[in-house]
């Protein structure tokens, strides 16, 4: 199958380049090193290329995308890095032999593990990122109190995502370290084998943590593309311009096939002015029939709206996969 | 079943709301006056909704739209307001006894309704917004190149986009009455019965078109409702309180959940300050376990993220609806 016979909007990845960061990454962080977060992609498929460089562990944002992974064969050890309060989903999988660890931060979410039928968790710190994970200083009694429930405390989690998307390499690292200072003194009074943290942007940073949770890396998007990294842009939305005048011109995709929090797309040599439902509106014009080629601004959300995406090298159509992982 | 029954995010629908809105709509607007776009919703069981209401035909604007309303029994007389290159697909369901005019704006994209099988069309014009549509002196003579071809023109369509959602009323009035002197100029020279735009944001000022395209009035959004407008906000999404601290709180709904264009979704009696992919961070802080009742910024990219929406009246869910329109 040719790329120009695809239904457009149309989800793409780059063969070449996807396999290219992966086995960059897995060259940088080999095996356990690495717990590839699939909240970046929701796509099994590609979660089996990522265990197939190695990669036994995996990161997950919810219980959708826990099941999806154990029903695809990749439950052998699943970090749900995510408080919940209810958690008898995520029992109940390892009711049947997956394996499942979940962060807690409170006596909420460790009754919550505990009576859901989770055996293992992890106690998510607070590093600096407004959001999840308790202050540092309260890991340790946290952690005494998810033991007294009879739960395995793996070690701790605390992921630095204020600092990952900073341009400046040099305050990207300074402020990694200072929030993995944070989580080592909070590993230190809670134990365990875990120093999960880090993402795409402090993947070589992150000298601290025993496994990184990057998830972006293997498919890119344009603001992780600012900061310098050796990763290539793999993923892409291919539109049709629909609409030509003097000025501008119009191509098939808008808001449900971009995540928006992060600004408009970009296309090489076009300068795009502004998204509507199914728009996307762009100079200068180009002849109708004319194929876009769209980088979507953040990889992960733009993921989540899509059924499938297509892998393709050239012109070439090599396989179209679900992206399965999806909804919750 | 009980609203907190649900897995969150959750998607729901105020019934009395949403009943409240089509009532108000077809009083308004009644039968043909009003084209319902679909849209903004994406959901057939709330076309249906608009049917009993008296409202016979609907605005789409991609072809998995007119082919779930035609497959939900809904195609008497659709209206793709939009451009094709290729028009096979709805040349198949009217082929299968649907109705379906596809606007056009270029000699391309008049071929393609030709080849395609389309037989009804409309003749886009540019009325201000930059997207689709043709100059509106063009406007007559690619309606005669239409007919030379074999399809019959219907009309025109111009959509007023630039306009709908300004918050000052009057302008929002002087600039639609500008467009719509475009259009009718333009429909002039086209003939035809049909002079289709508007929107939600110009639903009573709009006294010019034929019928009006309105889709957000039937769910309303944060945008929308600071327009003054007589339509309540029905939709929601319910998040549950995962984690606390002294100075905030974080609910599981992010951006995944919400159309984030528009900016951030609101919550009465909280500031929002952040999303993240599963999270919403929030002030003052909530007890872990509280629910968080949000409005999406922007209906149409926020319906687009859901598989499912739940029908609730306080907190019975009534039905669960798939959103059945969406992808592409």
């Amino acid at each position: 199958m040719k790329i120009d016979a695809l239904a457009t909007p149309a989800l793409v990845i780059d063969a070449g380049r996807l396999d290219f960061n992966i086995k960059e990454m897995a060259r940088a962080l080999p095996g356990d090193r690495l717990r590839p977060h699939v909240k970046a992609h929701k796509c099994t498929e590609i979660a089996k290329l990522q265990a197939l460089a190695g990669h036994r562990g995996f990161t997950c944002a919810t219980i959708r995308e826990c099941e999806g992974m154990v029903a695809a064969g990749l439950g052998e050890d699943l970090l749900l890095a995510n408080e919940l309060v209810d958690a008898r989903r995520l029992g109940a999988l390892v009711a049947n032999r997956a394996r499942v660890t979940l962060a807690v931060d409170s006596l909420e979410s460790i009754a919550a593990a505990a009576s859901g039928g989770v055996h293992e968790v992890v106690i998510d710190v607070n590093v600096g990122l407004q959001r999840c994970g308790c202050d540092p200083g309260e890991a340790g009694r946290l952690a005494d109190v998810a033991r007294s429930r009879g739960l395995e405390v793996r070690g701790v989690m605390g992921y630095e995502g204020h600092v990952v998307g900073l341009e400046d390499a040099s305050e990207r690292a300074r402020l990694c370290r200072e929030s993995m200072e944070l989580l080592l003194a909070a590993h230190a009074q809670v134990g365990g084998s875990l120093v999960s943290a880090g993402g795409t942007g402090t993947y070589d940073c992150n000298t601290w943590a025993t496994e990184i949770q990057a998830g972006s890396y293997a498919l890119m998007d344009v603001a992780y593309g600012r900061l310098g990294l050796p990763f290539r842009q793999a993923l892409f939305v291919d539109a049709i311009v629909i609409s030509s005048c003097s000025q501008w011109s119009v191509a098939d995709a808008g808001l449900k096939a971009f995540g928006m929090d992060h600004g408009n797309p970009e296309a090489e040599g076009a300068d795009v002015w502004f998204c509507s439902d199914e728009h996307v509106t762009f100079g200068p014009p180009r002849r109708v029939g004319d194929m876009l080629r769209l980088v979507p601004a953040h990889v992960d959300p733009t993921m989540a709206y899509h059924e499938r995406v297509h892998l393709v090298s050239g012109d070439d159509v090599l396989e179209t996969w679900p992206i399965d992982l999806r909804g919750w």
